[in-house]
């Protein structure tokens, strides 16, 4: 039998709350034979939700159990606040629980600056490593790419972004299985105004790094399939992030006015409708939620803000692997190798 | 009648060459009645390919002229190699136009760090622009958002991020006929990390200009429709730009898996096809064929590399537009009344 796993959830996060995180936990429960999972918020209504989700039986059972918080971060809490004025969050206890060895990992939809100054202050960064980064999985026509940093730093030096060079691809390495992930940084294409000099100096760096760099990329390769990991700085990753979720939205409200323009387009959309769920199924974000905090001391998942359940048990998911691949190790053993390696040369 | 246009064209330029520019030069001639154009690059070939395409009638006509230009701007060559080594390239020359008069303005789709650079060198910049920037109409829901800077200029500074908006609010304002765009600043959404000091300091400039800034806007918003013209450094452009074209190919890609997986599906996409015909028309990127070299001048207009004769002809009506609204005067105006308004506070 294989080691149970225990993952915290910060029942209170996110848009929907307990809604979703219910839910989602219920559902992850149902999925992964070896999980165990500590609902952390308000008690009573934590309680009152799993009872009307029908999950009694998996607190009688004792896969399931709920940790009282008497806090909440707001959505826009700022992240000093979170730090200062909430220590009794659900956020905030969900995170504990992972410092003190209670949860293998911690989710959750809350706010994410104050996710990251909580995650970073409780559980601090691996040695080597200045700052974590925010990683996702962007589908691309192959399948996905893991694009960092996605928003948790600006103005990252080229140091920051080997680190975070470091951490995508051993996470790509071990999550995607892949032998020597393709590494690749994020720049524009114009020559000789090519890029900023903190991208010049890490283009340097990872050049010279035994990591599987390919050099430049450009924002639209990140969907090609032709790299593996894309390294940016977060303000970057972020507009970047945000451009593939408004370009993906103004698409389907297009399709959908095409579609609903007069009744011979609706019967054609009638008679295309299978087709359309598929791809819709293909194109779907709660399939891809779920963004990695890495580089601290610990593991710590992002479910997106306005994540259903669907989504939220498939950032659990995201938490899952990362436990029995040992990220965080992982991650430390590799810059330290790399680190080393750069001060032979 | 409405006064003569006189466009320079580099016909040599872009990956297609004279195959799209002498096609799309003709098509725009048939379109615009008021249009002249000037056809730059190697006489003997640009008579063959108008010869070709049955363009010989505007040769009499009077509305169309070859200027013989001996050489040629690769799409790789560096920028700084172009203007020391090819002072008669078809590129320069039909800049050269603009600047001597004959031409009112130039378009060319040709590499864009060497046109930036030529430009830059043959035309200057107007008083109180530091950098040109490049624009362009991005669609939205509700019909286009025009975005700067797309690539010219990296780490800009606050002021430089102000001068694009002044600039681009000019130009939503003269070509969509809008009394006062709404202008955001493309930014973060984290708290308290949100923005670099740049974005910040030129969130202070514009919140106390007479400009209708409407603050901070994300990359989603971009398609939204709520906003007229986002402002953002060339690189974190780019980047956002780039994104848009991987998504729509991606999608595009999957579109098309869907629809050829079976028999069954091939005949709903046959089905479905006027109405899949009439949403590719509607983000078909040629149709936002040409983007504006703006702050510099004269009007120049830098058409896609891989534009074909309807995408050019896109560009040339672009170049028609700036004339008729006389843009870079507007901007000069503009800017002055900004910076007299500042120094009075």
């Amino acid at each position: 039998m294989a080691d149970r796993v225990v993952i915290s959830v910060d029942a209170m996060g996110g848009d929907l709350g307990l809604q979703a995180t219910v839910p989602g936990a219920l559902r992850a429960l149902d999925a992964r034979p070896e999980l165990d999972l500590v609902l952390v918020g308000d008690e009573t209504l934590v309680r009152e939700a799993i009872e009307r989700s029908g999950g009694l039986v998996h607190l009688e059972a004792g896969r399931l159990r709920v940790q009282h918080a008497s806090q909440v971060v707001a959505m826009d809490d700022l992240p000093s606040r979170a730090l200062r004025m909430k220590k009794d969050s659900s956020m905030r206890v969900a995170i504990n629980l992972v410092k003190q060895g209670e949860a293998q990992a911690c989710v959750s939809a809350g706010n994410t600056g104050a996710l990251m100054a909580t995650a970073r202050y409780v559980l601090k960064t691996l040695p080597g490593i200045d700052r974590p980064a925010i990683l996702t999985a962007i589908p691309s026509i192959k399948g996905h790419t893991r694009v960092l940093d996605l928003g948790a730093n600006v103005d990252s030096s080229a140091e920051h972004l080997f680190q975070f060079a470091v951490m995508g691809s051993v996470l790509a390495s071990a999550v995607d299985g892949l032998q020597a992930p393709r590494v690749g940084l994020l720049n524009i294409g114009e020559e000789e105004i090519k890029g900023n000099d903190q991208v010049k100096e890490a283009n340097r760096l990872l050049a010279a790094s035994s990591l599987n760099y390919i050099g430049y990329v450009e924002g639209d390769d990140v969907f090609s399939g032709e790299v593996d990991v894309v390294v940016c700085d977060g303000f970057v990753g972020n507009v970047s992030l945000k451009t593939m979720e408004g370009v993906a939205k103004m698409i389907a409200h297009f399709m959908k006015e095409e579609f609903t323009r007069n009744p011979l387009t609706r019967l054609a959309g009638l008679i295309a409708l299978p087709v359309l769920r598929a791809f819709r199924r293909r194109v779907d974000p709660r399939r891809y939620n779920g963004a990695s905090l890495l580089g601290l001391r610990g593991i710590v998942i992002k479910s997106h803000g306005g994540a259903d359940g669907l989504a939220l048990a498939n950032a659990i998911d995201v938490a899952i692997d990362e436990v029995h691949l040992a990220v965080p190790q992982r991650i430390d053993h590799q810059l330290e190798a790399l680190l080393t390696e750069r001060q032979a040369v």
